[in-house]
């Protein structure tokens, strides 16, 4: 996605050789027209899934999952990373590992929100490790429903949730691909 | 707003006296439909308030703080309850109290996000107490921008929240306020 890299290449700011920072219009301050065309872009990308729900964990995955949501015409759920006072008993659960954040959280869903009769499109900021997309994957399967694909915001190439996903067979699609974060530069894999 | 109001009857859950459930279409699953809605509303009401920023706090309020950006055309901020790890020193940060989950949270915005030329909308999912609304107020002030206003999806207004604010002098706007919860049953202040 074209307006995509331009805004990582002009915003982007490159931490260490592993970190993009994307505060100014993904995950800290959401820039909400670009989030639009991001969720019009997956709901193209997927559209033959038959998607009946769109799925993220709180907080950085609501905007682009949101967005994909609206553009499907479908709901929009995010898996919780604190079991709120609120959730009723027998939800959904798994442990999940975030390495930039260096803590595992366990993320819920609330039991009933996913049927067996339900096409899951998983929505993510980034994809790293593949810790939250493999994590999403297991709530989905334990409901019985099934993964119709992953769309990624920004994918950081050279870290190996891409392969670990293409390896458990679910279909991914980044919006950015990141080959390198070396030398303070953001170089992007071409298709 | 209409159409809410029949979600929360519908679809709302009461537990005990003070707590509505909507995590059928606002802060678990989330409807992009009934929030793009939410979103022009809110940017119809605050139309001549020159919104230069819309700022929430993480998870529940990103919905329609998003969608009322996008009616906008103008930057949402989500205040984070974690210090993250790519967020730079000289942040702006305050504390706030849940009183739905009895703990106290930090909230950051990164410092240079708020300038004091912005004239800032504040958006919330719910209004009880109004600890998340102030501690946002204060963040922004402390950036020396101005709060313009503050719009509430669903107000307890059988809780405090309203009341502090209508006296520190902010233009609240509330979509769905509910007289109260008594017996399992919601009461809404009709206009």
């Amino acid at each position: 996605m074209k307006e995509l890299k331009k805004r990582i290449r002009e915003e982007g700011k490159v931490i260490g050789s592993e970190i993009l920072k994307v505060d100014h219009f993904l995950n800290h301050q959401i820039d909400p027209v670009l989030m639009f065309k991001i969720g019009e872009k997956f709901a193209d990308i997927f559209e033959n899934k038959e998607v009946s729900k769109v799925i993220t964990i709180e907080s950085s995955g609501i905007a682009p999952a949101l967005m994909t949501g609206l553009a499907l015409k479908v709901p929009v759920i995010f898996a919780r990373k604190k079991k709120p006072v609120t959730l009723d008993e027998g939800s959904l659960s798994t442990e999940i590992f975030s390495f930039t954040k260096q803590v595992s959280n366990t993320v819920y869903i609330e039991k009933g929100m996913l049927t067996a009769d339900d096409h899951v499109l998983i929505i993510d900021d980034f994809l790293a490790n593949g810790e939250a997309s493999l994590g999403l994957t297991k709530i989905i399967e334990m409901a019985g429903a099934v993964v119709v694909g992953i769309g990624i915001v920004i994918e950081k190439s050279f870290q190996d949730g891409r392969k670990r996903l293409d390896h458990a067979g679910y279909p991914v699609f980044s919006l950015a691909r990141i080959a390198s974060l070396e030398n303070g530069q953001v170089t992007f894999i071409e298709r």
